[in-house]
């Protein structure tokens, strides 16, 4: 340990509430799921992580510089994106010893955050860091972390079996060749099982400045021209179809908010003309096209998964010089009694049907996802999302929805991460929390300890791979 | 017991907080109120349950087919209407003992819901079932509790003795004859007290197909002639006067928001009349005619009642079939501040004036609700309402309001219920809920437990009693 | 004590968590900053309190009616504002002695709200009140407290003293001489650093029928022409480089919502114009002004603090007896992402402009404001503010942001009173509800205690001395 600092030992109990009469309930709750294998239905990492297995390079590249998590908190105490190793700005990006240097010596403003929870995890259980980050350890850290993943046990594919995933969905682009999937599937040496996802957004964006231009790359790999509504149409069902056919079981779609249209395919037809044509209502269209893709999903049975509600590069000069995901996505309000009542009236019980609602705007939970959770078959209520995947806010999101919905309309735990390292510790915060929620109402004698049990192990296994078909 | 059931014995601490400090204090403190009569000004039971005091039928019956916090929550998970027992559809309904089969095998997925605790009281206090619904113990449990809501103590006047029931409103249609309240007045056999409630939502909200014949009733059972914009409000008046005559204290509305206007009344004559003639601004009608209802409860005292915000009959198809009332109704987001503006502004301070506030929105318990009934004498807080008459919703809302407001500017607790054998499971609830909450309070030294004491013991008799006049 | 009365002690672990693994944890963390100076950042204590340094004149006047906190309350339960001994309504103002009898026999009525918090400390720390407050106790007290004030002890610059305040800054009218404040500055007898904060609502809002008047004062102040828009601008400058000069740090805003706009300077001074001429969108151009003011501030490095969402003055006939600030100010509904992206799209990552933002919508703490804090250098969030200026308040604040942002984006305490005596209560408040909080964090393990200690001090001193630039 070097001179000065602080030994990094996450306490086995930890995340578990401090009651003394729950948390012994908590602790047995649980150990009962603590090695469940892993259930990714939704996620952003990039299959050709696991298809090429390359070693990491070095502990900036895997933990500071990708996550955006981290690079907006040190943004925000002063640190410029190029010191945290972003490209793009005028400035050229700081080499990882110094992205390494910078994150240590910030590390304790990352007190009480969600990211340093994982962090520790992933340093202390995935790296085997014995001390906690600072500037006097940045160093040592640095070398010993660079050497360490060289090591074939941290190569990513050795990763994946000792984290025990048994199924990980990736988020890709519907003109995604999908190689890497496919040379996973191919590949006789490997066991894991990782799906595309279907995440159409520029494509239905028709606001975007390269929407036109998505649709021609849309028609190029389709084979279907896109130069008008039903060949857009038709493009987008290859494609559903394509992505089914490697193993997709859902699509995702990050629209400002969730309301969709359903106009008459005539009208829509003159509607994709216009916009086209560069008059016409662009929102409306992109409207359109997210029922379009609720309407599949009424017929080709991928779950619908929404992930609605942010405002997307909050900050135009950083958006300028890093692009998209640096950080300032901000959300917004969100409403869905409203919105999603033309997508259900049409969908809402039709069995082959299913979609998972997220959301950023806690206010939600209890006044509008419950209530449409507790009522229509094919709703499943996602697990908090971003900024509100953590312990206090998962907690919230339980309370709020528990009493109205139950627990068997919920999805389970949802990673939603870029970070690969960083999923056991997400999972593990995810079951350490309801472990604890439910460890209360056992003590409260709202439900029996075996009860809480099955309900615990179902929000491990049933509840997502039901509610993502996987 | 059944072969492989499981006991039903709600723990006598259910719902108290686990905290070794606090529970003991709220032990107390519930053990002060457990027995106290229970006054019920606010709910939907049917009179005529009491008037005719008739048996009920069969377990379905009495628990799921009516209710639609258990229906809806069925429908969920995939049990269609039908086979809860709704008619209407094209489908038969399914007989009593098949829809109890299907409540019994889904009980599991109740673990966590306040409708879960409820019936567990219900069943083991009630009606003396020892064992817990399961698909292995459906048939036993419904051959003996046919066989025992047969007796006389399991019929609805013993059962509201023995609930100590010491005054029940229910809601009722301004045409309606009362009856049933009438008949129980004059029955020198019956001495409990059920006062009716004055809901004129259908004769108020302009913008539905029925007003028209709306109209048409209200003038028929008044004797006023409603073609009139003069003529409704008087035939209004007369019927809350008749309301009065019976022992009515309140009005209650189920307007989509609160907003009211307070037009001059020749600018409302000639509202009224566009509208009838099927052009004209029916909304701005409806909301008119909310205004005169608290112009009139500052003149007769009833107390005006207000639970908005719901979007009634989200799902058209279920509506077509099988009515309102069948489990998806879903909240939208609530505004106050501004919209009871005019109205506070006109009786606000009006010492014959009285409102009641209920809200399906968390959102403005702090924001809006505790700031204006921490100014306005006439003003208190309604309980949590529907979704949010639920043990942790509860908790959040005296978390949200006290310390703007205290407890003295609220309602104490509104039962609001349609489930004639959940009212002592409800009560109870919110008395544990309560003693759990002044208990957190007395233990981190907020107030005595002397202080809290009485406030448990005012928020379950003072409270309801000023609050409704009662 | 008088017979029948009930002892004033408020307990010593009072606030601090029941739980008894973290009551020692937060009696540790509490011990250690209970005495650190107190630091006032934004409030709206009367320089010339400490300028004159007066005895208090009786304890009604000190603690009842200059309080609208304790005014509305009572005025919800009754008790008429000039009964309370306010001045302006046709009733004359109840001597002292009423209004304290009408704030004792009502004192039960504060019970849970954060008021009767501060009051219990303030009479039994400050005042040496033994004897909770009663009718039977209400003229004695009267008498004793009114004997005490006159003593030298009790005066406003002893109190300062014995405060332990640092630094306070007060609220200011840009048009204000300060003289109060030069005066204290030159007083060799007087130690205490008392600084003025510029507010400028008045001259910024131009909906206000009193705007034009407000511009001439501040023409007159400044010596500079406010008929057109370069000179306004110029005038305002002027004045905050006054305020600058005797020491201010900060401005603060009281808009509805934080909206600004920034119009190219000809179209600004177009727009006032017209405004003037009585045409033209008072709103836009109070917008413009705000912003103009976040331009100034990323100029002169005055901190930008933002206390908008209260609709001010809900009651129209109380605000025509008595004026502004008389206890019917209600919240609306925040907005924070989409409002602020045009000041933040312009100064957010300047290191010279620095932003604090207070909301009365709890709703946007982590759907909005740990966000954007999260990512913006500029942006501090302010303390619970107001309604939410107490202690479950302030623990769900903590909750919702410090998973998000952590504890070093928040500002730290900030007691925006007017009640001087209430100062060492309200920051001892939040000593004890963040050593709670971070008490629960460490015995959940989520970080040490030495961390929590650590993160404690920050925020009673690096914080907001950071976040004010004090």
């Amino acid at each position: 340990m070097a001179s000065g600092s602080t030994p990094l030992a996450p306490h086995p109990d930890r995340l578990l509430p401090s009651d003394p009469v729950q948390r012994p309930i908590a602790r047995r709750l649980y150990a009962a799921v603590r090695d469940l294998p892993l259930i990714s239905p939704h996620g952003h990492v990039d299959p050709e992580l696991l298809a090429a297995d390359r070693p990491f390079a070095d502990p900036a590249a895997l933990l500071v510089t990708p996550d955006h998590y981290v690079t907006r908190l040190l943004h925000a105490h002063g640190v410029a994106l190029h010191e945290c190793g972003l490209r793009g700005g005028p400035e050229e990006p700081a080499p990882p010893r110094e992205v390494w240097r910078a994150f240590c010596s910030h590390w304790h403003l990352f007190l009480g955050t969600a990211s340093r929870q994982w962090l520790e995890s992933e340093l202390h259980d995935v790296l085997g860091v014995a001390v906690q980050p600072s500037a006097d350890t940045a160093d040592a850290l640095f070398d010993e972390l660079t050497e360490r993943l060289a090591r074939p046990e941290l190569r990513p594919r050795a990763l994946f079996r000792s984290f025990g995933i048994e199924v990980l969905a990736t988020t890709d682009d519907p003109a995604d060749d999908l190689r890497h999937h496919r040379a996973l599937a191919e590949d006789p040496s490997w066991q894991g099982r990782v799906v595309p996802t279907f995440r159409p957004d520029r494509y239905l964006d028709a606001t975007r400045p390269d929407w036109p231009a998505a649709l021609d790359r849309l028609a190029a790999v389709s084979g279907i021209d896109t130069g008008d509504y039903r060949g857009l149409v038709a493009a987008l069902e290859a494609r559903r179809e394509f992505f089914r056919a490697h193993g997709a079981t859902a699509t995702d779609h990050g629209a400002p908010d969730p309301r969709m249209e359903f106009l008459p395919e005539q009208e829509a037809s003159r509607l994709f003309a216009e916009v086209r044509a560069g008059r016409g209502d662009a929102a409306l269209l992109s409207r359109q096209l997210l029922g379009e893709m609720a309407r599949m999903s009424s017929e080709d049975g991928l779950v619908l998964a929404l992930h609605t509600g942010s405002l997307r590069d909050h900050h135009p000069e950083t958006f300028a010089r890093y692009g998209p995901d640096t950080g300032h996505d901000i959300p917004t309000r969100a409403e869905f009694t409203e919105s999603l009542r033309p997508m259900l009236r049409r969908f809402g019980t039709d069995p082959r049907f299913r979609t998972v609602l997220c959301t950023l705007d806690e206010s939600v939970f209890s006044r509008e996802l419950a209530p449409i959770a507790g009522f229509y078959p094919s709703v499943y209520l996602g697990a908090p999302w971003w900024f509100l995947d953590a312990p206090r806010a998962m907690r919230r999101f339980r309370d709020a929805v528990t009493e109205t919905a139950g627990f068997h309309r919920t999805a389970g735990f949802i990673d939603d991460t870029r970070g690969f390292c960083s999923i056991p510790a997400r999972h593990d915060t995810a079951r350490r929390v309801d472990a604890g929620h439910l460890a209360s109402l056992v003590a409260e004698h709202v439900l029996s300890e075996d009860d809480a049990a099955r309900v615990l192990r179902d929000l491990n296994d049933r509840q997502p791979r039901t509610a993502f078909r996987l």
